[in-house]
């Protein structure tokens, strides 16, 4: 079979055998002589340890901790795939790592940990954080992913991040700020659903409210979160707390009726033709399950859609994590930053939206490898 | 200060300052194609992660696993240092991974521990295991290094060494193979001296006999160890037991009157001229203690020594671990073995032993620098 007759995934696979991985680890210098040796290793090793046990805070300036970022997952909600368990996940850890040092200048390096129970996987990066400046947690199920971080953001003192959560959101905040732009439209006035509330949409949901869009409608897979339902856990209940002002009920399509905006992180095939009929004109859709969207662009458009996002490659306005997660974590680290605060994903997703010059319906977000991405959000990290 | 007044340990503080570090994390090939970034990460990513899912031995395959090595440590025996706890041990972690790396090909990447508890640190480990290939321990203080090393080899699949006890006692026995062939001396009837049993100590006596020496004395701080004694804890009982064959008891200077044979791993100046002159003629002496010997070469020398090896670059014969941890591994990883076993300590040690083709005095060991050390070792453990 020739490589042109191949799938994604069939290449992927050639590509993964072919290089036995994709991260290797490098020594910054080459250790050729005595010298190097003695200086790099035994016996002038010994004083940079002296000079950390001194005083802690030597180590960025000493060791690989200034640079480095743990990529840690425990398997439970990895892609499309749902919990596939630690090992399986590693080639999506790995794929990151690589990522974060190609896009990022980051280094990186993936820990798989094998436990599904939160105290002992927090307990676990506790335990090993000190190789690592910042801490990347990935593909986590919900909710486990909220305590899992909210603990970690407490009891360690490098900036955590879940991307799944936070990454996603500040891309599609980015997305959202230059398709209000084209529509003219006001946040303040804005009505969004956003239907999915595993890790992003929640996160989705809180960083658009701290930008200030008070008129958000969330909806799992039994409908609208309202407090008048009794099946929320902690973290729904929290969200029908927050959002909802017009104490609607039902169903997705009751929340949609005369919606500005969908955001989809659900499940394929979510949002008809019909609902979207049913939104306000010029509606912005952002249909992000992966691979197959909750709508299909030329679906959408047939039904009136404007602007339209997708988390696809092959359609316009792609919203990809990698245009937040290497210049957030650069940013932090290089300016020692002890968490990311929701001030730093706001101003990333601002720096994101305005690299966008002239923002079309085709274009409302940046290209992944637009270089020019990383260093405008490290750069605005830094600089809070 | 120009560059030659400076000790090295400032040139040591300077190059590490100069790097931040001394390890980072590459991409094996350049994500800068839509289409690389399609198949290293999402969608094609989630086709290896498939394939780990059904058959986890598809991890040595398609990730970083097959060729990587945890260099892991709670930083409780750092080089002379003592406890200086698990951050203040970075550097040292790191620099190993380096020689991992530019000795044996070997990616390696630094896990510091922040636990004194065994139990915790075993946990900790097996649950991080997933990542890596295999385990080297490192400067984790005697005894709890001894039961840590044998829960983890019984309880993880893949090889585990702690390298200050195997490295060491590898390294060791090469020498010694090289010194009895100049000394014409037998195995069988040799007497040897260990004086010092954390670790090193420790693993060297158990190497030894696995070779054939079966006349060797242990000494601690308080002298010889023997059955009489109730001071001893479960691990130097053990010694007691498979030891000292004509039941010596008293201290160092009583067991080395007519010895062949001392190895130190200890403290500096624990051997005095006077006890050298005590050992039988032309004794080997190999004086460990770093960074100052038990005794310094010329005065060993001028005692009688025939043949002297110390721990430090500066004198003939230095006893230098990257000798063996690089080609072990390398060797381990290359064919998939599941543990380093005695065979294979052994096996490494003569290999090690038989690239000197005429042992002299000052020439029982390679030099670390020599390239063919790792790839001898590396075929001897494979072929096993």
């Amino acid at each position: 079979m020739s490589d042109e007759n191949k799938t994604v995934y069939e290449r992927s696979l050639d590509l993964h055998r072919q290089y036995a991985g994709k991260l290797e680890t490098v020594a910054k210098f080459p250790i050729e002589w005595r010298e190097t040796l003695s200086l790099a290793y035994s016996p002038g090793v010994a004083e940079p340890c002296r000079e950390i046990a001194r005083d802690p805070e030597k180590a960025y300036e000493y060791t690989l901790k200034s640079s480095t970022v743990a990529v840690i997952s425990d398997g439970t909600a990895v892609l499309g795939l749902g919990d596939i368990g630690p090992l399986a996940s590693l080639p999506v850890m790995e794929g990151k790592c690589v990522l974060f040092r190609e896009f990022g200048g980051v280094n990186a390096f993936p820990i798989v940990i094998d436990t599904k129970n939160p105290d002992e996987f927090v307990e676990t990066v506790k335990r090993i954080a000190g190789s690592f400046g910042g801490i990347n947690l990935e593909d986590i199920s919900a909710p486990r992913c909220f305590e899992i971080e909210r603990r970690l953001k407490a009891e360690l003192d490098i900036p955590v991040m879940h991307d799944d959560q936070h990454g996603t959101a500040i891309v599609v905040l980015a997305g959202l700020i230059n398709a209000l732009k084209i529509t003219g439209r006001d946040p303040q006035t804005l009505r969004v659903v956003v239907n999915g509330l595993g890790a992003a949409g929640t996160a989705a949901i809180n960083l658009l409210r701290s930008y200030g869009i008070s008129d958000i409608v969330a909806c799992d897979s039994r409908g609208i979160v309202s407090l008048d339902r009794e099946d929320l856990n902690p973290e729904k209940r929290g969200i029908a707390e927050s959002t909802n002002p017009r104490k609607l009920s039902g169903t997705l399509t009751d929340a949609l009726e005369w919606a500005d905006c969908f955001i989809g992180v659900s499940v394929a095939w979510a949002l008809t033709p019909d609902m979207v009929r049913s939104m306000a004109s010029d509606p912005i859709v952002f249909a992000l399950a992966n691979p197959t969207p909750e709508i299909l662009p030329e679906d959408a458009k047939a039904a009136g859609v404007r602007i339209m996002a997708t988390g696809r490659s092959d359609y316009p306005n792609q919203i990809n994590n990698v245009l937040a997660f290497p210049g957030i974590f650069r940013g932090a680290l290089s300016a020692r930053k002890r968490e990311i605060t929701d001030e730093m994903k706001l101003a990333a997703a601002q720096a994101i939206a305005s690299l966008v010059e002239h923002p079309t319906p085709d274009e409302i977000i940046p290209d992944p490898f637009d270089r020019r991405v990383p260093e405008i959000v490290a750069e605005r990290i830094r600089s809070l």
